[in-house]
């Protein structure tokens, strides 16, 4: 039996299953959420286990487990390491969701959750192209899984883990289905990711909030001052002004530049689907190349003074700011966060104090398109979608990726089936019931011509 | 009995009954407290009777009622219209208060509590004047006191309530203790007020919130956008770019600030009771004129994307700020308003969508020294402090002063008893049991003198 009539007579159960996993509010950066994200890993490793992988385990970290998972076939055979994570991102705001985040529902071919693609979606594709392989005799190499719980706050363990359980983590390259394709009818294998630094900042003025009345315009306003600090990171053409920034960045080509504006994409369809009237961004640089080969300052969010109903004449006495930088290749993470962090310290006036935490930040990385990894996604999708998939330059960055290559030695394979339209870390994120069932279907022919391919 | 035995014998009675009252959170700004609002009103009511006041009411308007009563002693005297509020500030953010707003305590012989100054604390001293005044047949002229439950949403209703009521509240003078002094070794009457202009923005980008990792770089940030159109506003010497804000501005003279600059102010000391190394504000004035003679624009709070714990990789859809302007004379709330409309909408760029709301304004007013109003209440400070108070800005609004001249043609004293330092508006509001004490016995000698000064 072939995948794709495995999948169809299954269709029901595959989605119920993976509803059970949704309902599970795992969310890595809220503390409340913690028992939850213990439970999400449960649930998975029992999953595994149920579709017949073997030496299944919730290995600790200083974190979250990572959830482990094998099947070794014939050790004298290629090993597949798939990688995913069963955290979430926080569902806020709760307000904008349709139906709520942790309640899974199918509406317009659409499974509406937090997590339905980023990433559990996807990762439970693998889970059911392993248990077709595993029911269907279809298995032709080894298989390794391991599910992280912390990839939603900046995989901060995952580096540790590698390095503990090198040896266990043996394999001939990495699989991960946590990006997403141009579109459906445009089948595409990702070939680069940004990397990215994750700071929060603090601005203090006064020692307390004042009366704006009394103050007001003699003190100096952290909210403001923040909002001074911000913009002035950008200059008038959208360039970041943080002195180095553009240093280690690799200028892409003309004839790349062309190659990659191939690509579809219409300016108009993305304007109407975003409902703005005009796009903004650095000049020089077509909207796909600002969201994917060049680097970016974004404020994730900001808050300060008085947020709730009404008025209150308060000058607050300190404002914060989340901001992150989109990293690309040569960039380093690590040395960005410290640019960053003294070029904030310098340009905050002497009127208040600043305070810059790294949260997190992980390395951009690029999958040659000659490599067996890469060749592999291509005939799979191939095979499936019936046409030849694009190579593609994502904007979003999967910070472990570049971790595989440095410390396991490995490419990685980014074969994703999600869409860019599904709303990942947004309200009403979703997932095609079209996408995760050509994922299941999908999967098992990248273990073949993995496998193929490996023993030429 | 003069005023000071009396209030030495009922020191702790007086206490208690105000903390009745601090213990109602009527917060006018969030709906959630309506109930308690209208509870602060009734006590209010009850203490005024129980005073020994008549015609005791709550007058409805289209919003919270105005407490009314009255003592007509004979109507051929003079007559004190007594002016104050019920409602107090929202107390967010409550975790900062060292203990909780609505509990009243007293602490280094201060009443802590949200309105334990601003304004309940300064009401109940009038409430326990015109007491004293009752029990010890000391009233000299009629007193009607009008109590409002919106001075902290911008008394949005006083003006109708006014016109309405106009013959109901004839009087000589208006009465208003919710200013503050210097100090409590420098007692001052103010003189003089700002105005303000309330608004509250919205920056709408996207419609919906996007992966920072996938649109990063490529779609306007509505936190960036509204921190740049924020940031503008003010130029490099912090004067308003808002064209035409200064046209109304009246400048005073050398000589004019000279005399201003007498009061006693140490920048260090302001300093170190801020807790900040430097000031900020306006090229070409002190500190003192920043907050009192020259206009400002503050935000009062800013909000936008992700502000939960850790790291979430989201460009927000919107972002929204509450700014205010703070107006000196001449210039005209309404006006500004719309100046600041107009200038928000034009200075926002194609890529996004910006909606301004007027949440509430005021006009500035100034008293002259050489009013009845004023010397009277000069006349009562020197009596009980021993020395004879200064003429103050103050940068603060109390914006139903202008309409009181305007709609009832009537002068206002300002004889406030609180400090700057008192924390109106913020955390930890207090209020000297010193200055509670001292306006009640102050208070009654206020009577005495306008009630001679109007006879001659």
């Amino acid at each position: 039996m072939d995948s794709l009539t495995y999948v169809n007579q299954n269709k029901q159960r595959f989605l119920d299953e993976l509803f059970g996993w949704l309902l599970i509010p795992s969310v890595s950066a809220d503390p409340k959420f913690n028992e939850d994200v213990f439970e999400a890993a449960e649930y998975v490793k029992k999953k595994f286990e149920e579709a017949g992988a073997e030496n299944c385990e919730l290995i600790p970290t200083d974190g979250f487990p990572v959830v482990y998972a094998e099947k070794i076939v014939d050790p004298s055979k290629p090993t597949i390491l798939m990688y995913g994570h069963y955290d979430v991102q926080p569902a806020d705001p709760y307000e904008l969701w349709e139906t709520p985040p942790f309640e899974p529902v199918v509406r317009n071919e659409n499974i509406y959750a937090r997590g339905s693609c980023d990433d559990k979606g996807q990762v439970y594709m693998h889970v059911k192209a392993f248990e077709y392989m595993m029911k269907n005799d279809a298995l032709p190499c080894n298989v390794k899984f391991i599910i992280e719980g912390e990839e939603e706050i900046g995989s901060k363990h995952l580096d540790d883990f590698l390095r503990k359980h090198k040896d266990k983590l043996k394999a001939d390259v990495v699989l991960v289905s946590d990006t997403s394709m141009i579109a459906n009818d445009c089948p595409s294998v990702t070939i680069g990711l940004r990397g990215l630094s994750y700071m929060e900042v603090e601005v203090v003025a006064a020692n307390r909030d004042l009366h704006s009345g009394t103050y007001g315009g003699a003190v100096a306003n952290p909210i403001q001052v923040l909002a001074r600090m911000i913009s002035s990171m950008k200059d008038e053409n959208n360039h970041i002004t943080i002195p180095g920034f553009y240093d280690d960045v690799v200028e892409y080509s003309k004839e790349q530049r062309d190659e990659m504006a191939k690509r579809p994409f219409n300016l108009d369809a993305y304007k109407k689907e975003l409902g703005i009237e005009d796009v903004e961004g650095e000049a020089g640089y077509s909207s796909l190349e600002r969201a994917t080969i060049r680097p970016t300052l974004e404020c994730n969010g900001m808050w300060g003074g008085y947020i709730g109903a009404g008025a209150k004449t308060v000058l607050p006495s300190k404002a914060n700011a989340k901001i992150s930088l989109r990293l690309v290749a040569n960039q380093s993470s690590a040395k960005m966060s410290v640019l960053f962090q003294k070029h904030f310290e310098k340009i905050a006036p002497k009127s208040v104090k600043v305070k810059v935490s790294v949260l997190s930040g992980g390395e951009g990385v690029i999958t040659p398109m000659n490599s067996t990894a890469y060749e592999a996604a291509s005939m799979a999708m191939e095979k499936t979608f019936g046409k030849k998939p694009i190579p593609s330059m994502e904007g979003g960055s999967i910070p472990v990726v570049a971790a595989f290559e440095k410390i396991l030695g490995l490419k990685t394979a980014l074969m994703g089936f999600g869409l860019d339209t599904d709303a990942l870390h947004s309200p009403n994120e979703h997932f095609g019931l079209f996408n995760y069932y050509k994922g299941i279907e999908t999967i098992p022919y990248f273990f073949q011509y993995f496998t193929e391919l490996s023993k030429k």
